[in-house]
């Protein structure tokens, strides 16, 4: 266990985090981002791991409640520790459980959001070679793709919305599996490393009971010709930060 | 009735258009270019219009079979002239009938191939005015994206690929709708009019019994800022023109 803490560099929140566990990424400050709540809404986090989204979340959203759900214990234990580094022990739950029984641990219809970064592999594909908390992180080994669709569509109320970040190569099975769940996708956004290069993520918005109608966002670039990141994702990582504001202004 | 002939830029093809009925546009070009078709292939065009797919694609797979089906009387004779002008009535077949009952008419799986650009628009939204021909090729009137994609299924020999054009806002449909009838999405490309827009087509790559795995293209771009053309597009406009050569060695 090497553990180190980091700086979100948002509302001066820190993050522990073991990199022999699973370390967060690009991905979880991008659904935060594209994540929304309201004042008084709740919110849960399903394979929360060392509870990033919601911190991150709480830094945006303050007004809202927060619960973190994840079965790995030293995961929890890790978001846990943060949560309370952070001192939002009072809106932040983190809970270790299993999100195969999530309705069940939380009863039905009892979140107006939920977000997840699930696993992001078939447990069938790739090599696995053990069963360590990273392969549980990466890989639909405790959990499918299916149970976290099932789950989010009972934990949610009537109109309550889920926001999910994957791997373009699944999105035929995320958008059918939320349409037979009656979570209707209502808002997709790829994710490119460069203007011209293939998505390597995508952030989904889905709605409960909603009507069928996609909105595509336009892409969003993660690193300009010279590797230097874009304004959206310099934005994200930093709304305040003032180069934006100089380079809007220069536009 | 006000007819003109255009010219398509492509090994001096022409086509026969009536603006009274349904001129093609960019969707149709930009089909022609994402389909793929081998020497050999059955190739079918659903809601063929003027004709201007086959034409196009007989342009660039030479060695292949067109069948374009259209049900209106008016455009499926527009086809059929237009093949006549170009000299292509051995190798493009116009025949006048409904998607809707296409492998009644051709035989089941039947075809290595099948390229459409449908109906964009459900049945019930939008103001429709009258049962024009306009209105006919822009609404699902007279067939539906189930009826389109049941019938493409039925069509298609085992592993024959569909190559489809559609508005992005109906992307769940269609992706759920070739899931349920096994013909499996496999690639799909988002097409913005420019690089930092919502996209406002998609093109969609469907493999009859393929497995599942979607492969997410590079955005393709309409317009640079400046409002040319992007080199993508002058590419596929006219792949001989100097241009393009030109602006790659500048790159």
């Amino acid at each position: 266990m090497a553990e180190r803490i980091d700086d979100l560099q948002i509302k001066g929140y820190r993050i522990i985090q073991n990199p022999d566990m699973f370390c967060f990424g690009m991905d979880a400050v991008l659904l935060s981002d594209f994540a929304k709540a309201e004042a008084g809404n709740k919110v849960i986090d399903l394979c929360c791991g060392n509870g990033v989204i919601p911190i991150l979340m709480k830094a945006k959203y303050e007004d809202a409640e927060y619960t973190g759900l994840e079965i790995q214990e030293e995961s929890a234990d890790l978001a846990t520790r943060s949560v309370e580094l952070n001192g939002l022990s009072d809106s932040i739950k983190i809970v270790k459980g299993d999100v195969k029984n999530a309705s069940e641990i939380f009863g039905a219809s009892t979140f107006d959001v939920v977000t997840v970064n699930p696993p992001y592999m078939s447990e069938n594909h790739g090599l696995i070679n053990e069963y360590s908390p990273k392969a549980i992180a990466r890989h639909e080994i405790l959990c499918s793709l299916e149970d976290v669709i099932r789950e989010s569509a009972r934990l949610l109320c009537p109109g309550g919305n889920l926001f999910m970040v994957h791997r373009p190569h699944r999105l035929v099975d995320i958008l059918t599996l939320l349409r037979q769940y009656r979570i209707e996708p209502k808002r997709i956004r790829m994710v490119h490393p460069f203007a011209d290069k293939e998505p390597n993520m995508v952030l989904i918005e889905a709605n409960r009971g909603g009507r069928a109608h996609l909105k595509v966002d336009r892409p969003l670039v993660v690193y300009k010709d010279n590797k230097e990141y874009t304004e959206d994702i310099y934005r994200i990582y930093d709304e305040d930060r003032d180069i934006v504001s100089v380079r809007d202004t220069d536009r």
